[in-house]
């Protein structure tokens, strides 16, 4: 009897640290000139409906106490099958009209990731990044190698057309057109997506896939494949998923600046995501923000444009879903 | 006469504040299981050679009051060159005996930034890393890409053949035959050519070439073209080029580590690059090691391998030319 009643009792126990543990996830769809009177309503309640689908398959998993890994990945798939965001279907196409993929991934228990970067037609190359992760020895792959080694682990491929959607089409001729007027770039052409987490046994997880920057050429890599530009989680500090111009966030190393700020200076999650977003990065002309989430279940979502797609849950629970900067302010 | 005093006055002010401020380079050729018992007597020979000729090179480039970045990139031909280190002609073989090479390179006065990833036949990809940084939009190119852009640009192409020496052949077939045998790869095989530098108006800058890892395959990119994990450089704290297990160097961002533990920890430069490398990557069974120097020309070379083909000229002009261990207590 006894040993029944202590086994009870420590199952009672364990499964009260579980509940008591907050979980958090933080998700985003790219950060830009997103201003209400460019979106239409229906583009609008689209790229709301996918947030909030996305922010719920991730805390599905942290609630049923699930890993942090596994809740970044749920929430990721999600936005890279939607045609509304920069990742997976919906991809901004490159110089030549194809989609080129990048995606990170990063465990904050132990500090393992994977990346993929420049990879065409898997589905979802955050099960790529993954798959690097935890089934080589490396942390990044590139370009054709890549692709065999996620068809050898069996990933599923579509047909290039399946990613390629009317928006991009356009989008690519304008830019072309314009390069050929000899008119400047926009920033707003490159974005991301990305998920972080914190799951019940204190576990952070950052993740973060791309189509990269439109009409790219020459084999350009930007941040979102590269640990600790674009994607960083370290249990001692912080979860953080990057987007915007990627060049600036490499030459910051954007998101392993915020978590060494929390970890070495000891600033808390929001002053150190501020500084490097909306100082930083700000002060360099560099377009963008993050999401960040830390071991507490504190959320942060600074970014220096406009808008961000964005949605959250936090330790206590609450579902957000942002787009614009006035909803922050809600 | 006045005038013409004034004149000599100032330009001898100029010429002392030169002459007053301290130049530094330190260069490295790969660490790993360097030991005497190992080493031919001919061999050591041309590895010293090929040590001093690079830190030479560097140095006169500083001496003569010209630019760290062109310090780096001087230091760095040679050794590419040179077909006893692991980077352009000398460089591993991949998994299908192809030569494939990866380059980074920083301005620690504005952050600039450029890199190639899984380049063939460039003669010196620290050219084409520099090449990104000044006449691109973008930090890092990869592949095919990448190859077109140092075409366009009129950097020197070699035939494959010329980069391919009879030591790096035999060690495929050992390496090929070690696996099909199910033995465990030597840590030995993957190793780094890099340069950082000091220079006589204060800029830092840092570069690293390397043909990644013997028998790589699925297109692997170690920490060598990655900004903040194999190469960093920044005025305000230092300039750091890397050698080693490059998933371990990426996992910790070491290079930028290293920067932020000076800059936000007020470590000493020797403090933050032994930390790294002899706590923190040494806990996590990482081999291999930095080179790194200060704004006030502090050199500093930890490696935590048996040896690390190092060389430096310190502030006070003093050469070193160091293979083993017990070099550096000599």
């Amino acid at each position: 009897m006894l040993r029944i009643t202590f086994l009870t009792a420590v199952l009672l126990a364990a499964s009260l640290a579980v509940a008591e543990s907050p979980v958090a996830i933080a998700i985003h769809g790219g950060a830009g000139t997103i201003l209400p009177e460019k979106m239409t309503a229906e583009r609008e309640q689209a790229i709301r409906a996918a947030l909030e689908e996305s922010a719920h398959a991730g805390h599905e998993v942290l609630e049923s106490g699930g890993p942090a890994l596994d809740a970044v990945v749920a929430a990721i798939r999600i936005l890279e099958d939607s045609p509304e965001f920069n990742a997976g279907r919906g991809a901004v196409l490159t110089n030549t009209g194809t989609v080129e993929m990048d995606a990170s991934i990063m465990n904050g228990a132990d500090l393992e990731a994977g990346a993929v970067a420049s990879v065409k037609r898997i589905r979802h190359p955050i099960d790529a990044a993954r798959l690097v992760m935890h089934d080589s020895p490396h942390v990044m792959l590139m370009g054709e190698g890549a692709m065999s080694f996620a068809e050898d682990h069996g990933l599923e491929f579509m047909d290039e057309d399946w990613f390629i959607t009317d928006f991009r089409r356009r989008q690519l001729e304008t830019i072309q057109a314009d390069e050929q007027a000899g008119m400047q770039l926009s920033e707003s052409w490159h974005s991301t997506v990305g998920a972080v987490a914190l799951d019940a046994h204190g576990n952070l997880a950052a993740a973060t896939s791309t189509g990269g920057m439109a009409n790219k050429r020459w084999g350009r890599v930007g941040d979102s494949p590269i640990i600790g530009a674009g994607t960083y989680a370290d249990n001692r500090a912080c979860a953080i998923s990057a987007t915007g111009h990627g060049e600036f966030f490499i030459r910051h190393v954007a998101a392993h600046s915020i978590c060494s700020l929390v970890r070495m200076a000891g600033m808390t999650l929001d002053e150190a995501a501020n500084q490097v977003i909306n100082e930083t990065l700000k002060e360099a002309g560099a377009d963008g923000g993050v999401i960040a989430v830390d071991p507490q279940g504190n959320v942060s979502m600074p970014f220096n444009t406009p808008g961000m797609y964005r949605a959250s849950v936090d330790g206590d629970g609450k579902l957000q879903v942002l787009i614009y900067r006035e909803d922050s302010e809600g």
